[in-house]
């Protein structure tokens, strides 16, 4: 049986975990906010056309920050489209998605959807097709409490109280050629310089994302995020990483070990940022933004570049929609372990996105709303890590996929909040087939017990491949008992392609 | 005698005889638009203010595509000045030609007109005051069906159904210094490509022109077209060019060769474009539009650069009202035969301009219209030349001028179209003085006719100087019968100084 | 006794003083516009809201041009904010100072305070958030006749006839990092180059300032200059210098020498604008604008940068009102020296600024206005200094202090008016303590008596430190009389610590 044999120590802390680490994603495609979060017509809609089957189960998801309005939505986007009468909002062609948009939803309706959620939202600011002069018109709008033209405006539409939105995204992926308003590095860094200078002008409260790379495989990855922060170092307090991850073929094991890949780009862009760093002399360290990261299966889609003439325009579309898998949950355990394993420097993440596309939850326009595999895994680590994020030591078993080599079988994060005395840890088996024996030596973290512990796994008689799409509750996290706790030592064994959530009590 | 001896074969193909090769030019210049083919006051006009008798010889012409609005108009032109209401359109200073604009002409008025022509419009978005975001606006205003702000708006200007405008030049001349927002050619190619982007991503359907140098002299010719189509060789299908020729001093023969320039100014920007697509390793091949070309006495004309101060500003003023001659239209029906020999890579040409402004027809305020000498080869040419462009092979008697070398004296190409079985003679003779033996082998075309043949050429006791202005069917072509065909060979005497064209009618 | 010797002679003539020598600034920062030159609730203003006591003031001062609106404000500035009915005219965040803009104060009563004044107003367009159409759109509003959509606004907004604006800066201080919407060389060179030549189609009788430097010690002094003027030699005129002086701690001297630096930065601009002219060959030659000057104590203000959050955003502002002493008027005496000593090339000088912002003159909202110390030397020289600038040479014992050497201890200019036969002599003893003593040899004028002559200074009993801003005359020049003429040879006693200014008239 493979097995992986690992120490916890409540003195080897990383950083405390990052209350921003387990952030969402709205992005105006598809149906993630039409029939997602806003339906007026749907018969759970409140008085402001939210869905409130959706509003509670993105309660219960509890993302800690919502990115808004995209994507690469907002790179064609004029956000005063999205305020004042409805019925006088005008309708647009989205470009980035060859979507019609009516504006129905917009600034006022995202921003009270984050207030009913309980939320932190994260806008972004249109660098495609616009600049300097209309990013401080929003920020001025948004933010400055009145007495001027942009916020009297904002008052007469019924937000007498400034926003106060804190994080803002300096446009978004910039580097693709596909983004409407693409800009080489030197004419991104120089208008992410410029405009962030204006809008700290405007709001000298708020903290600023510059873009990084789309992906990790741009051809212009590192170069673009160095000669990028050579330019607004002392701007802005984030670069941006963005990455989805897919099965290629029937290659499971090397889809099993995205994290590895997750982990390295992470790696990649702090040596590149803190490279920036010394180059410049500054003391100032730039965090990461992970904030669009997922499973998506891209090959099902093509979206990128011209539209071939004849494509009707519609409005939210059904647009990647993916159905999520039980391996899929397991990678996007494997991908939260990785951005938590850094949270050190990733100080932001987002999953992108909420509803529908690519979606944690699903919707039916007029029907019901569930949560797909991947929420579980969510949930729980944005619910359980508290306190300080513990560096793992020990070793696994290792295995090579075709893609990667010496990829741990078992891979494990742990947390521990001094204050309740409560540790968690989150553990995933990549072995498709079989269980592993996990040991973990507790000598740091003293007399322990296990609280509760689940497991989310494809289970006897069901397949890795089994959804919720049908029965809404057919994968979901059970009861966990295969563990013990003898002389400081856990021992629990793991099942096959399995993601294992134990909450420990430690009575130090 | 001089003499050229030629073979023509039906095998021998460039290329089919491409649709837009025969295109015209309407710039809000002068009295190009107003009191050329707008004049509402004119007895002629019709209910959309169109001069009648303009419209008339247009027919006549029958120019397949024509561009508009510019030209250097178009780098300081805002679109939507044009549309709505008339007496609620802007005046403007048009800075391009130091003019006073009503904006009386505009895109319904334009796109009415081209519709009772039968031509193909071929529009410019301004790329000097303005960019990517205002193209977009306009193409989505023009070209898709409605239901947005922007299309919905041209519904309630009254034109229920989009206008499918194919054809958009991005910008134009932009490496001139005298042109309003002149771009480097790093600039222009960096904002040619993301707006041509943006533009194919609201109209899939669009072909686009990128701006080449606005002369062969330019200092950065060459340069300019290989740095321009790496940004955006992806993005476009044309690459530009632009060319005027003139009578320098009395040196007549170095005027009659101009077509040799012209030859070579295409190869040139064939190999350019060619040399970019290896560089990238591309599949597609860029073609030409050279969409400015004419005969121009610019020594009478000094219009670039800031005017002195003083010079009052006019509505349609009397801009570069060129007189043309016998030894003009000569000269126009050898730079047809420049583009017809090249019709294989430039499928899209326009003569400039089209009334008034160095213009195939004159039409006087409130008076007559007419057709100047240099209409008739491009009528003739325009309606003859059919199916496929012959390569015609053989060698004329040559002569050197002072500014040319080795330049046929006799200047011919061909075209033959197998379903008719028509073909077509197309031939110049450069001598001032002598009349010319043309023979013609016409072994691959078979037992041949010749169904009519006219000349257009000084006459006796006509000077080469002769104009059509004061009596305006002074200079037209005449009945030609100095030809025979015997044994599969044409022999003709061509007068001097002449354009003389021959239709066939083969038996095949 | 210290002493200097020198010579004058009208034959040796530097340049005439340049009419535009003597200007000064209104910058919408803090109190110089409102409560400033307007105070509508103020005992004194007329109807136009225009505080008497201030016109009053500065017509003795008589600013011979008057620069306008900044500065930095200009750079976040949307100039047609300012026009149009007072109650419809938006308030906005001015980003540059962080202060709210009531915009009550815009270019039409700008335009009439010019007129009361009698003076010539000097205009600059935003390059930092805006560019050419915005520019163009201004100059036409500004300067057009009439007939067309801005020109008519202009006239409907009361004023009919064009304000005929000669004197255009193309941006402020671009190359500094604190500018909204800051620009590299390249990028400003490109935009100043296009903007020109566009604002000079509007307005063929224009004449424009490039940005130089924001001051000599910028990390890319020089650079920009040589950068910004290869890309727009053809279309300048100008380029700005900018440069402030303040005591360092104690150390008066080096502060009393500041002209020094001052020449040299001239002399260094003049260099570097003369080795673009050598390098593009061309016969034209680029004058100086010294646009800002003065004495200002920076480090009692840090308005660069961000904001700290939690600022409150207020309507003028008191920001950076310094008092000026004795020693400043001494300083700003040889200031002015070190301008009218070039005034071959410096043509055109702004002292910054007018009111209450580092001002000639101070106001109390509803109360007083007086002129501080420095407005003396500035008066004197605007009203005395006419015909020609005299080379003066000759030789002052010199002194060191911490930053120079060699410091001339008498400095002196002078000017000849062959018309009147008037000269004027402009002198500082930079001396603290010693009374020095002046010889001037008249030869190359003529039989010479002294007509008036004024010192100020810090007088018996009184502090170098000493101002208006109690008792607010203070510190005025007095009656000096301590000087004769004798065989043609002009002797005096300068004060310690004295500008004095001596106006002689000669018989020739």
């Amino acid at each position: 049986m493979p097995a992986a044999r690992l120490v916890l120590d409540a003195a080897y802390a990383v950083a405390p975990v990052p209350r921003r680490l387990f952030g969402s994603f709205v992005e105006h495609l598809g149906r993630c906010v039409y029939t997602g979060i806003y339906e007026p017509d749907h018969p759970s809609a409140d008085t402001d056309g939210l869905r409130t089957d959706v509003l509670e189960l993105t309660r219960e998801l509890g993302p800690t920050v919502v990115r808004y309005p995209g994507g690469n939505f907002v790179s064609n986007y004029r956000w005063e489209d999205g305020i004042g009468p409805r019925d006088q909002r005008p309708t647009r062609l989205d470009l980035a998605w060859h979507s019609i948009e009516t504006n129905q939803f917009g600034l006022h309706d995202f921003l009270s959807w984050t207030k009913k959620i309980g939320t932190e939202p994260m806008m972004a600011v249109n660098l495609g097709t616009r600049g300097l002069q209309e990013a401080c018109d929003l920020i001025e709008y948004a933010n400055h409490p009145g007495g001027t033209a942009w916020s009297d405006r904002r008052i007469a539409n019924g937000a007498a109280d400034p926003f106060g939105v804190k994080l803002w995204c300096l446009g978004n992926e910039m580097d693709g050629p596909w983004q409407v308003g693409h800009k080489t590095a030197t004419e991104y860094g120089r208008l992410a310089n410029e405009t962030g200078k204006a809008m700290r002008l405007v709001d000298g409260d708020i903290e600023l994302v510059a873009c990084g790379s789309s992906n990790s495989s741009m051809p212009t990855f590192g170069a673009w995020e160095s000669e990028v922060l050579e330019h607004c170092y002392d701007t802005v307090d984030y670069i941006s990483l963005h990455a989805y991850y897919e099965e290629q073929g029937d290659d499971a094991l090397s889809f099993l070990a995205s994290a590895v890949n997750m982990d390295r780009f992470i790696e990649s862009v702090v040596a590149t940022a803190d490279a920036v760093r010394a180059r410049l002399g500054r003391k100032k360290r730039i965090n990461l933004s992970f904030d669009e990261w997922n499973v998506w299966y891209q090959q099902r889609f093509s979206g990128d570049g011209p539209q071939p003439a004849g494509i009707p325009w519609e409005k939210h579309p059904r647009l990647i929609e993916d159905d999520y898998t039980v391996t899929d949950a397991v990678v996007v355990g494997t991908l939260l372990n990785s951005l938590l394993r850094h949270g050190d420097r990733v100080t932001v993440a987002c999953q992108a996105q909420l509803v529908n596309v690519i979606g944690l939850l699903r919707s039916e326009p007029g029907g019901e709303a569930w949560k797909q595999t991947i929420a579980y895994p969510f949930e729980q680590v944005r619910r359980l890590a508290r306190g300080q994020i513990l560096q793992v030591v020990g070793a696994s078993d290792l295995f090579d996929s075709a893609a990667y080599t010496d990829v741990p079988l078992v891979d494990a994060t742990a947390t521990y909040d001094t204050e309740s005395g409560r540790a968690a840890l989150f553990v995933a088996n990549r072995s498709l087939t079989e269980t592993a024996r996990l040991e973990v030596d507790l000598r740091g973290i003293g007399g322990t017990s296990v609280l509760a512990a689940t497991t989310l796994h494809a289970g006897a008689g069901q397949d890795r491949h089994a959804t919720n799409a049908v029965q809404h509750d057919a994968v979901v996290p059970v009861r966990f008992d295969d563990h013990t706790v003898r002389d400081g030592r856990l021992t629990a064994r793991l099942p096959a392609l399995s993601w294992t959530v134990l909450e420990l009590h430690t009575s130090r």
